[in-house]
């Protein structure tokens, strides 16, 4: 195991009812000039905002409000919303939506105290000082109600890229399950392989001898596995959107992630599908980690294998390794399936022909120089490889 | 699931030489005079608080030192800690050691900031102001180090009894591994021992539907399997000492018990032992958690078998779940003696003939009127029970 620093000091209210709790949890963490940021109708249609809004009228915050956001969340929007920090002198941002909603809100609050050009935290700089965050969550997968990332798409140029950093950790999250059940099927899908990714990029590792977190790691999994089937077939199932939920923070707040290196070339590769096709992002990982693995497999046979048996049940093919490990990643392929993921670049509405572009942007944009690094370094050859065995 | 808040701000810094560390995580946590509050000689001997003075003064931070902390810690050190603390205008305690040092160290914080007696805390009173309090871990066991726990032995009357609180959560905790290759094989087994009942306590649940947190402690179940006869066998063994470090912080700082109901009656069975016979808390849950399960094993046979399959891998008696329940059980019961943990009250120097009287303290002492409650409701009759399983 590596050496680590771990801290998640986000407070989780769960449960039943929970953004009731959201006047006093801005109060609690030194809120009192509150922007509200969320995305589309949904929020506002369930009554969602309306219930918000009076939390904190109960507590005496004021707010003003900042709708909009979009799946691929842009910049454009992130530069209205620190304009309207500054203006209305804003000292708390409450995110109520997904990752689109939450990441938009984080880039916000780094922006809105910085003097520069908030793209700067997304082309490498750390970012060190932000208003506080907090967050009311709508839907189970992108982990950011209790991460550090942010990710955010640049307009010119369509880049996509993320930026971390301690002060976007958000103050505190709200997780009431019941808020996610009005969810489409399909978004419900694209979050459970959301949150199975931030798994699996977990899972690939380099670093040996990491037992507990390959165990938590396969935990995560395991509940997915398990609850991710009964969701799909009854989606007003509180029990199982709960489990879900929880798994989903877990699976990105890194108590499952200290001390190993991760991958996260399968995040890579598939910005560069929904930067461009404004594809779910849940959908582009579901078509990018079999092909990712398929092709990298060989880099580490037994722990592809490890991943087979110990979560999918496969059995050890002891003469044959590869055998197992190649189960194993039909079995991925096959479950998100049959929860209505797309199966190929087609089914994302993404064109073969533009594989070259895709690989340039990829490999040659943001600053970086022909590859990217993660499990296995990939040259622009092996992405070029990679998106071919998606189609 | 039920409703729940989860709140785990502790910033933990783990690794070889981390305790290097201290002089800077107590100014980023707002200290300016510490007490530093210690156990035994060794770590004197090992030069660790030399070190952790050095890093103090390299800060520029004033440290007074309190040492003698004893396992099972006692209230008369507590009283000297909090009358240490004012006399000298500490603002901040890191605690230098195991569970006991910790514990005997958020006491005094309690207490430190407080006009009454600090055992009110350990009387059922909240815990709402403390002075802050950092840890370095020197043995992986009680989990105090991301806890809101403490558990300490008043000695008028030897009551041994916990207190819970926010506010004595760790501002941040130090976990080197290698701090703990020097421990006693015995002492590394009650640690190994004392996490696992750490998780089978919130195994033990009556909440139905807790897929996500069944997973994540049978995950840091297998976690210890796996890693205890490695580091029993071998304790230099650095990657085992950090597997087991990190899941007795996972284990403990409550992540995997969230939203369901908990049991600890085998904890407050120990208690007891500890309390009278003054053996350590580990060996006394050895012989504990056998008899306890053995009891109430019928109030949820499901519940075994499932711990059993998954963690113990037993085989699904499909006709007989109880005989895969039983065979959990008694796998758990020689894992630890494998370990080297007492098998019964003769070994832990206790006499049977005192059963009465444990009962009576158990059940009556502190306020209780009879019976504890948990995962299953234990009157008198039922403790006797369990503590003549022990013989």
């Amino acid at each position: 195991m590596d050496n680590f620093a771990f801290y998640s000091p986000t407070y989780f209210a769960f449960g039943h009812g929970a953004e009731a709790q959201a006047g006093s949890l801005v109060r609690r963490f030194g809120g009192s000039r509150v922007l509200i940021h969320y995305g589309g109708g949904s929020a506002v249609r369930s009554g969602l905002i309306d219930r918000v809004k009076s939390s904190l009228e109960a507590s005496g915050i004021p707010y003003t409000l900042l709708g909009g956001v979009k799946p691929n969340p842009r910049s454009g929007l992130v530069y209205e919303g620190i304009d309207l920090c500054r203006r209305e002198r804003v000292d708390f941002v409450l995110a109520v939506g997904g990752g689109s909603a939450i990441d938009s809100a984080k880039a916000i609050t780094a922006g809105a105290v910085y003097d520069g050009d908030f793209w700067d935290f997304y082309s490498g700089k750390p970012i060190e000082n932000a208003l506080p965050v907090g967050t009311i969550l709508t839907i189970a997968a992108a982990g950011s109600e209790g991460s550090p990332d942010s990710v955010i798409t640049l307009e010119d140029g369509m880049l996509k890229r993320g930026a971390t950093g301690d002060a976007i950790r958000p103050r505190f999250s709200i997780l009431n399950p019941a808020l996610t059940q009005t969810l489409p099927p399909y978004q419900t899908a694209c979050g459970i392989t959301d949150i199975m990714a931030h798994l699996y990029e977990r899972y690939l590792t380099n670093t040996p001898d990491v037992e507990v977190t390959d165990r938590l790691i396969e935990a995560l999994l395991l509940t997915m596995i398990h609850e991710g089937p009964r969701v799909m077939a009854d989606p007003d199932n509180y029990q199982a959107r709960s489990n879900i939920m929880w798994a989903g923070m877990m699976a990105h707040n890194n108590s499952c992630g200290v001390g190993r290196t991760q991958d996260w070339n399968s995040h890579n590769i598939e910005h560069e599908l929904s930067a461009k096709y404004d594809c779910a992002h849940g959908a582009g990982l579901a078509v990018t980690l079999p092909a990712v693995f398929t092709y990298v497999m060989e880099h580490d046979v037994m722990r592809f294998a490890q991943v087979a048996v110990r979560v999918w049940g496969c059995q050890m093919d002891f003469a044959h390794p590869e055998v197992t490990a190649r189960a194993g990643i039909e079995a991925l392929r096959a479950f998100l399936i049959s929860l209505g993921m797309p199966r190929n670049l087609a089914d994302l509405g993404a064109d073969p022909a533009d594989i070259p572009e895709l690989v340039r942007v990829l490999c040659r944009g943001n600053g970086r120089n022909g590859a990217i690094s993660g499990f296995v370094t990939l040259t622009e050859e092996d992405c070029a490889n990679i998106y071919r065995l998606m189609v």
